[in-house]
């Protein structure tokens, strides 16, 4: 019998690293992140037992997330754990239409990556409390207990309770063949350090031949400042990975509607899986349009998509071919279910968004989750890899020829080692006390 | 010739009415809110010349909104005023793209609040430096200038700059005759007071004739938690204002899609002239398949509206018949303005969201923009009224026989007096000092 746990307490620190100053990361339109986090840890009545959560951002602004986080403290602190897991649903709903604090989203901006850090902080300890890491803690869940963790809200005209459940229960009997293979094989992932703006041909050539020679077989690129450079550069990284391998685009929304499909004319030749955010998150008809234009090649976005309702209208518009949940813009894991749940129902294949601050170390789960639970398959998927910041984690996401593998600690991956913390915390880290501030 | 001015100081303030206590303004989805601000103050170069802005919450939250103005600090102090009316599309962007913050929106939630707040504060001090209320500064501007406010970036494939101006220029000749009128017969308003959920039959005709009697002709109920309780409302306010006079129902974001659908047959006979707010403010394609559904009742939405994207996208899948600018949700004035050049474009007459605290002041001054810049016409639109507040501006709106009154002091209207920020500041005000806190 489990022992009750209580939630006691919720610590939020504001973690920023200077990344800024190397340009890692930075895309047309974010020119200097500093990649951060709203960190978070639960305490309990269990000494020792904790729960980690964080929420993704790129230096300033990440006070702002870090109030919205303790916004949210009183619905969280005292509540026990089995009552949490008695009603998820009820709970989440709890978080997100809090009466007064729904005005300042509604399901968006800093109070939505604020639940999503507190509802992964709780999957954690739920997880760290039943000695599972949070992938495996899902796949013994039953159907009917995971789609008790659903809100349905505002999704029923697309996918019904029943149809989640008939989903979840068609791949149930052959989990443990899907457990035994992801575990043997990992589950295929891409990287994007190839194809930075502005490298030089002998750049690319290099890093896209160190790339092959790690195992790489999917190649990111980033696009949209420059047609003549991006063609140069598509070019280059085609003749060295060849035909059979897979090429992306990422336009990190530079484009207006009719921008998007021009420029990806001139793009075409070099037969690009995917563009991902052609435009604004926001605009589902645009991107229905843009998917239109471009086709063979897919439209994917999702990154900054704010909830389940706007993921919800890509898929009924057919608007995304590659459906980019992220696991801290999204709120938690009980929202990335809803998402992965309607992308089975409309086919499309799930290939998350990571990168940034813990969200392979995240996606490292979500992937044995859909792969084990939702969607059943690996064909055509893929997730993102990024080789920064692994270090600050306690149990770091790992690659190893291309592929993420199973992740075996407990808990949802993303506690950090308690001296990154506090070299940098913002602004009294000793990382940050020497720098002039922003 | 203008003297030069700096903006030199940014003063924010958390503001809260404890309106929960008597039930005021509480919905569906809203059940205990304390209209709150996130208010701010301008200093400048000149002595006693103020910009005062703010953005709309419930309470809760607030905090988090003040702490996303002071991340837009940096950008507005040490600003000239000239420099920003010079450009100010690219300003404003400025706010909205900060590579950093952009990640904690983009254009959504806290941050996008706070971005309101913040360009109306500058609005309201432009206008103040100029000696004109708001609405008479916009006029007095040329189609050129006005166009210059706009970014059109992810509108463009709707509304073109060049279209956007010859909307403005259209109508710029006749602009004097409407000023005369609106100066003289003011502009056509609703009420929502008569429609409280759970009001009896007494109340409800009691509050009809008191508003037939104050020269009310557009009416405005609440539905949605139970349907025999709206059919009993709906019929008493009919028989009461008779079936000439207007009646509008709002729902709050309450049902799902086929749910709204479902009530609203229930609720055709009584002929609403819209249905505000059936589902998800998110949901583009499910206000336009209600919309389909419920004709020949329209569909209103727009106060939890994110920004121009979202209803750029409500206008070109016809999914509303009412397009409800909030002054304090969209990113100012500069993007209030997109949206109502994009709604004269579709044909859709813009009917401002108020109430709350300081929205009517706001919207006194955007009904006026409309008729005098944009769309040219009262003809089927209405502002929304409610009688919440007003007593803590220095320059409150006001209503006479149904009709908001041209504002007439120079500003954007929300400048509060000082003894109602000192007493309302929270947690510190004497109002808040002797309560317990949540």
């Amino acid at each position: 019998m489990e022992a009750p746990i209580t939630i006691d307490s919720l610590e939020v620190t504001d973690i920023r690293f200077p990344t800024s100053e190397s340009g890692d990361g930075s895309d047309a339109m974010h020119t200097d992140p500093d990649y951060s986090a709203a960190y978070l840890v639960l305490g309990t009545s269990v000494p020792g037992l904790k729960g980690h959560g964080l929420a993704f951002t790129l230096g300033r602004g990440t006070e702002v997330v870090v109030q919205a986080v303790r916004a949210l403290e009183p619905l969280i602190v005292g509540r026990s754990l089995a009552e949490i897991r008695g009603d998820w649903a009820s709970f989440w709903r709890g978080l997100t239409s809090e009466p007064q604090l729904r005005w300042i989203g509604p399901e968006k901006g800093a109070i939505h990556l604020a639940t999503a850090a507190v509802v992964n902080a709780i999957w954690d300890l739920t997880a760290r409390a039943e000695g599972k890491p949070l992938w495996k803690l899902v796949a013994d869940m039953t159907p009917s207990e995971l789609v008790d963790c659903v809100d349905f809200r505002y999704i029923e005209d697309f996918l019904s309770r029943e149809e989640a459940f008939e989903i979840l229960q068609k791949g149930k009997s052959s989990q443990p063949e899907r457990e035994k293979e992801i575990r043997s094989k990992g589950y295929p992932a891409y990287i994007t350090s190839v194809g930075w703006l502005g490298y030089d041909d002998a750049k690319i050539k290099r890093l896209c031949k160190q790339g092959l020679e790690e195992g790489w077989d999917w190649f990111k690129m980033k696009v949209g400042s420059n047609l003549d450079d991006d063609r140069r550069r598509a070019a280059v990284i085609r003749q060295v990975i060849g035909p059979e391998r897979q090429l992306m685009m990422d336009a990190n929304q530079k484009w207006s509607v009719p921008e998007a499909m021009a420029w990806m004319e001139g793009l075409a030749e070099f037969q690009p899986l995917w563009i991902e955010e052609p435009t604004s998150p926001d605009d589902v008809l645009g991107h229905a349009a843009i998917a239109r234009a471009v086709s063979p090649i897919g439209v994917a976005t999702g990154e900054q998509c704010a909830n389940r309702v706007v993921f919800k209208q890509l898929l009924q518009a057919e608007a995304i071919a590659f459906c980019q949940i992220d696991s801290c813009r999204l709120g938690g894991l009980n929202e990335v279910l809803a998402v992965m749940l309607m992308a089975a129902k409309a086919g499309v294949p799930v290939c998350p968004h990571a990168g940034g601050v813990g969200l392979c170390e995240h996606v490292s789960h979500l992937l044995a989750i859909d792969f084990l639970c939702v969607s059943g398959s690996m064909t055509g998927r893929v997730g993102e890899w990024v080789d920064h910041l692994h270090e600050h984690f306690q149990n770091p996401a790992k690659v190893e020829n291309g592929r993420y593998l199973l992740p075996d600690a407990p808990g949802y991956g993303v506690a950090m080692k308690s001296e990154s913390i506090e070299a940098f915390s913002w602004p009294n880290g000793e990382v940050w006390r020497g720098r002039a501030q922003a």
